[in-house]
């Protein structure tokens, strides 16, 4: 059994951690707002800071929301860097920016230790179930070591290359979940508004090329009307952010991601952060002044 | 057995015609550069026109490159409606505008005959091997009439709804195809100017909720660089053409078909227009000077 850090205790970061301690490791913690004392009273170790963790662990998980907190907590003031042993692993399980993910582990490798970014997917009820989608990046030698720790989190684990690659597919599937998304809501509210079923439609194209995950689980949620989070569009605008950030410091080009978070802004103007990311059929319903529900069977 | 009309000879309608003929019907055929001789050796009565076409068979199957020719076929001088019985029953198994269908359907309907519109997915190979998506609209007692015959051309045979309602879904289908395409070359050109090997990243969304057939299809053809049609850019372009003049008519707003029709503009500027709808990719490649050939595995 290991001695495992396990940095930000959010929705995600709880019951990750909590499946950790449960599989029989010591876990050294630190959360900005403190450790919760049920997970003290469980046998978490509270710590004062990321340096303190890094001290006492042979590999320090960060599970934060965004680039800065991951850069404050590895290099700011008190922070993992100041006190990792030659040796050492950092596995970074937030969902952060491929580029500055390559820098952080340069510098960590910097330091005699070893860097995996492990970007999750499968949102709070996968982190509750242990059935998250882990897509890593990191030497082969660190990935193995973390390997056991990221099965006591997760389902579908895959290397997909070096540091920084985990969060680069991390960013693809983000990508490619908003667009499909919001091809299901183009050509949904385009059927329901030239007067055809669009539940109908749906089970029409199901089977065929257009058949996919999401024209699956979020059509069905957009003909139900069922948005309650799933996964917040808050959420995925942030995630779109990283891509379109990352777009613009390699002149890369993407021309429906950056339309789709106009939508997801959209959303959010009519209230909707909080929504499920399927809601995005709701800007197209918004612009086309008119909704789903308005529409007629054949 | 039944005498069926056929109007429309190209490359999908010459082997849908010559399956019915295989299936025991009586073929009354008619095509702009005429009905080729091999078919009538094989038993294919010609005839001069559509009238002729309509006044000799029960039901009339059009095959047709779009709106304007479905138009004139039907109502123009020696057209199907000047020689249609009542109780007869015109399918229209053209990718044609669904709100031009629903005019033809009324008007066809004055006359006393049914109209189906029946169009297709799956392309030449599918019209050869008579495995066919039918997206079918109309009355359930004219499309149970047409179903032994869709049934020798196809295999997925769904009734969308009402007459124009399987335009509507083929058109639905056609903006899900290419956007979620779109999406795909978008992650994927990313994810391999991020620096990660694209064919992983690929392999890593598999299975998640980025899975799609166009993933699993398309994406395998977007890094194998097979371009061969497969469906060609230049009939993505009229059905996405299709899509964005109905919402245009009907004021519905669809942001991603509107821009991803405009990459396929792109690519038939670039001596595209016969390369496969996969090759999407190379218009965000040529936007970010760069090509999935030139990444570096992780």
């Amino acid at each position: 059994m290991s001695k495992i850090g396990f940095i930000g205790l959010g929705v995600m970061g709880t019951p990750m951690a909590q499946h950790l301690l449960q599989g029989g490791h010591t876990i050294f913690a630190h959360s900005r707002s403190g450790v919760p004392q049920a997970l003290q009273d469980a046998g978490m170790q509270a710590c004062a800071n990321g340096t303190e963790v890094a001290r006492r662990s042979e590999i320090v998980i960060l599970m934060l929301p965004d680039t800065p907190d991951v850069e404050r907590v590895l290099f700011g003031e008190h922070g993992v860097a100041a006190g990792l042993s030659r040796g050492a692993t950092v596995v970074d399980m937030s969902s952060i920016s491929p580029i500055a993910t390559r820098e952080f582990a340069h510098k960590v490798e910097a330091l005699g230790a070893d860097y995996v970014d492990a970007p999750v997917s499968g949102g709070e009820v996968g982190a509750r179930a242990a059935t998250l989608s882990i897509m890593a990046g990191g030497r082969q030698q660190a990935f193995d070591r973390v390997l056991p720790l990221l099965q006591l989190m997760g389902k579908n684990i895959t290397r997909v290359g070096k540091a920084g690659d985990g969060q680069v597919a991390k960013v693809a599937n983000q990508v490619i979940v908003a667009l499909t998304i919001e091809a299901v809501s183009e050509a949904l509210v385009l059927a329901a508004r030239a007067g055809a079923d669009p539940a109908r439609v749906r089970e029409a194209l199901m089977g065929g090329f257009a058949s996919s995950r999401i024209l699956e689980v979020h059509g069905e949620r957009m003909l139900q009307r069922k948005f309650d989070p799933g996964f917040r569009i808050a959420l995925h605008q942030k995630d779109l952010e990283l891509a379109l950030s990352t777009a613009r410091a390699l002149g890369v080009g993407l021309p429906s991601t950056a339309s789709c978070q106009q939508l997801f802004n959209v959303c959010v103007g009519m209230g909707g952060a909080g929504w499920d990311h399927a809601a995005l059929v709701r800007a197209i319903e918004h612009l086309s002044s008119f909704s789903l529900d308005d529409a007629h069977a054949g």
